[in-house]
């Protein structure tokens, strides 16, 4: 058999070269063992054969002596692809902490942790292709530019071409900016030879002339500056505000923080769809549970109501547990040994297989007064579950089974959320599981024109911007309901890996968007 | 039976109401038909079932008296869910031009053809992903803003959180502006009254005293000018240009052009990969073949030659036919009838059955230098083919056979593609098909260090930029090749849909980033 891949390691004992050869396929690798006096052994102790190596090799499956595989690989054959200086390849046999990779993230996918979560996220996306897709749900996608401005601007990305002239600019300014400090500097004169005629106690007429003259070149001066300063800034209105109709879009244009609105276009004219993209977040956290890019799966359900869209967050959970489970087990065995360091895979098939409790907020609220705990955030009926009551809930109320919590006061919902008969709450719920809390969030949308208007308004937004929105519950409105899951947060739950960094390839936050 | 869904049309005839029934998931819905009489013939003729009313029916599945349809329902039950205003609903039963239905993006989705491409799109996406899983290949997100500026930073746009303060700041503008005005009054006033003392022949103490004071005070009203258009304008370092050291990620940083780069990295880790996500280009090109916004599919192949990468795009656009043509029958039936009015399915058909012809540039040349025929641009060698070329070796020379072209020169292609022996061409190959041309462009990536470095520098890029990228080239290289595909263009080649901004739900244009 032939094999492709990297030395992970290479050792050599007692006239045999042992190699480490890994194609990325896998965690395990296959052992490649050169005897002494074979024609590859000249090439093993060459010195190009070392960690980082891409190598062929062609040799006979044998048993192996050691207990650690099955079988090895008797090398006939080796050819070095591509050699990897042993003395500056940066990914040496050790251990590197998490944080180093990060700096390296273009050969981290090369180590046997990132490796895996790439796996195990290639397995979960595609698990949520199958599953919607299984279940009559289309593919759509909404965009990632927009210029509606439906979604708070403050935390969100721009995206113009408005400074793209701004390279070229900036050769031009440097002029200005000496323009500029020679005219400071004059006018510093000026002000000082009118301060010495005036002590001198006469000014003559030669000085009044010369600090007209002066003041005049000045003015000519700082209106030139001024013109020189416009062509290197940005195009502004009378106002003094930034003039968008110059801009790529004709309007202030964002990176999306959520498909929802529009998966609700869609699913108001093609019936059940999902959503599977980067969604952006300008927020400047520096955390392990935030990223500035992120992906979403957000799937939208017609003639649907909570009920509905609880029933389909369980199984959409499930069926990716059960999933990963099947087809990522040497995965999650190096997770389970390396990473989380627990009974992993039993956690995970435990909540595959489980029913999900489901209770109201109220009631989740009572079991925090009740309990016999201490907790770090006081809570009253109206404030938000915190991390440690989402998990006390799940984990001693519920005895580490998944609950989802419905029916949350409206003040702290948002204002597309269906109000429930009480007034008080929405028809909105979190899908919580133990040892993380909530890893889903959705609501049945208010389909009803009249109330949504009202908590647009409550909610001290613009009823202009959302004129499609309501459109939709304008022309054949009716009971949607969708939720979203925040991809990497999934990644990070199946996989027991802690810093959401290390659960995307290329990951973005404040100051990162290197590689 | 019952269904949900939305009227189409509604017509009352002769004592019975007949209701065109779609609830999204095909081209053809139900005749649900109401007898007068029955329960829910009142509600029929209440005025709020018209076309785009969202209804659920209820009834029994009858034999169709007429020859349409096989089945239709004999109505029991109706209810009308949300009704839709037959005066101002936008989407009446006359058929719209695509371009107006453009202006109600969130609307359109309810029409035959928009929802049709819905469909046809979902399953190409459904068979991108199960082509490249079975065969092996992780599913790799690359990322979408990027500070790597590899990519020609021309035709991307820019992402900053520079402006955010704008918005705060535009509201202080107005004063800076009208402060600026006053101090350009006052300093007038200064000279006039300068003048006027030289005029008079003696400038008296007074005079000069007051002039120094207002020559002060306009210094001071200069700086709080300044100091106000800066806050309302960008951080700037000593040189006049942008001072990105402020910006959200540190640099400037961009929207990604392609995630190809990015995909040799995880095909120099995990082996074969393949990206499905949003690109986008800020060309200001008002065509029908161009999007700002764009979803791309690349896939990267380790250890790879250019035949492998030919064969895997020759095998998966077979697989996306064939996946299309036997799930979404009716909808290709209806571009068939609607659209594309040709031979659609079969055209399809016979690319997904044939063996795709494979010739080299330079014979490509020859066969249009030996044409019988008349071409608008004249071709040489070292020139770039032209659709009309594509076309005539597809469709003439080939006789309607998609041909893959490959090894190109390299002066017109990009500097990753692997030079030849020849030293004059690249090992990069274009995907043809009869009608459109080109569908995907590929290439083998040059593995080569030396080379490499040699060919970025003849392109004038900065190597220095490109230090992990060549890093891939220093630990481990291995030859690896891979292709994209602007996934739009395969959906408007499918479906006969001729304008690029309806093949995807919400299209980004110059000008349009509405909804």
């Amino acid at each position: 058999m032939e094999l492709r891949g990297w030395a992970r390691s290479v050792r050599t004992q007692k006239g045999m070269a042992f190699i480490d050869l890994n194609d990325g396929s896998a965690v395990s690798g296959m052992q490649a063992v050169v005897n002494e006096g074979s024609a590859a052994w000249e090439t093993a102790n060459s010195g190009s054969v070392s960690t980082g190596a891409a190598l062929r090799v062609k040799g006979r499956l044998v048993a192996s002596p050691g207990g650690k595989q099955a079988a090895e690989l008797a090398v006939d054959e080796l050819e070095v692809i591509g050699a990897a200086d042993a003395e500056t390849y940066p990914l040496q046999k050790k251990r590197h902490t998490l944080e180093y990779l990060r700096s390296i993230a273009h050969l981290r996918p090369r180590t046997n942790t990132i490796g895996a979560v790439a796996r195990v996220r290639n397995q979960l996306a595609y698990a949520t292709h199958k599953f919607f897709q299984e279940n009559g749900f289309l593919y759509a996608n909404t965009p990632i530019i927009t210029a509606s401005d439906c979604e708070g601007a403050g935390e969100q990305f721009q995206v113009t071409t408005l400074l793209n002239g701004f390279a070229a600019a900036a050769a031009a300014t440097p002029e200005a900016v000496a323009a500029a400090e020679a005219a400071a500097k004059e006018q510093g004169e000026v002000v000082k030879a009118v301060k010495e005629a005036k002590k001198a106690g006469d000014a003559s007429k030669e000085d009044v002339d010369s600090a007209v003259a002066k003041l005049l070149s000045l003015k000519a001066e700082a209106e030139a500056l001024a013109g020189a300063a416009g062509s290197a800034s940005l195009p502004k209105k009378d106002d003094g505000s930034i003039d968008y109709s110059q801009d790529f879009f004709g309007k202030p244009s964002y990176l999306t923080v959520s498909g929802q609105l529009n998966g609700e276009i869609m699913a108001c004219a093609v019936n059940d769809i999902y959503t599977f993209g980067p969604t952006f977040r300008a927020e400047n956290s520096n955390t392990s549970r935030h990223l500035a890019e992120f992906w979403m799966v957000e799937p939208e359900l017609a003639f649907a109501d909570l009920k509905d869209d609880m029933d389909c967050a369980e199984a959409y959970l499930k069926y990716c547990l059960n999933h990963v489970l099947e087809n990522c087990d040497e995965d999650l065995a190096f997770f389970e040994k390396n990473v989380s360091k627990d009974n992993l895979r039993e956690r995970l098939r435990s909540v595959a297989t489980q029913e999900f409790a489901r209770i109201t907020y109220t009631e989740a609220v009572d079991y925090i007064l009740n309990a016999k705990k201490k907790f770090e955030f006081p809570i009253e009926w109206g404030a938000d579950l915190q991390s440690e009551h989402e998990r006390y809930i799940t984990e001693e109320v519920f005895k580490d089974r998944p609950v989802i919590v419905r029916d949350y006061p409206k003040d702290i919902k948002a204002f597309y959320m269906r109000l429930n008969d009480d007034n008080k709450t929405v028809a909105a719920m979190d899908v919580l599981v133990p040892r993380v809390g909530e890893l889903m969030g959705g609501s049945q949308r208010e389909e009803r024109l009249d109330v949504l208007e009202r908590r647009i308004e409550e909610n001290g937004l613009e009823k202009e911007s959302y004129w499609w929105y309501l459109d939709l519950r304008r022309y054949g409105s009716q009971p949607h309901a969708g939720f979203g899951l925040g991809f990497e947060r999934l990644v990070c739950y199946v996989t027991g890996v802690e810093n959401i960094r290390d659960a995307i390839p290329f990951p973005r936050y404040p100051g990162s968007a290197e590689f």
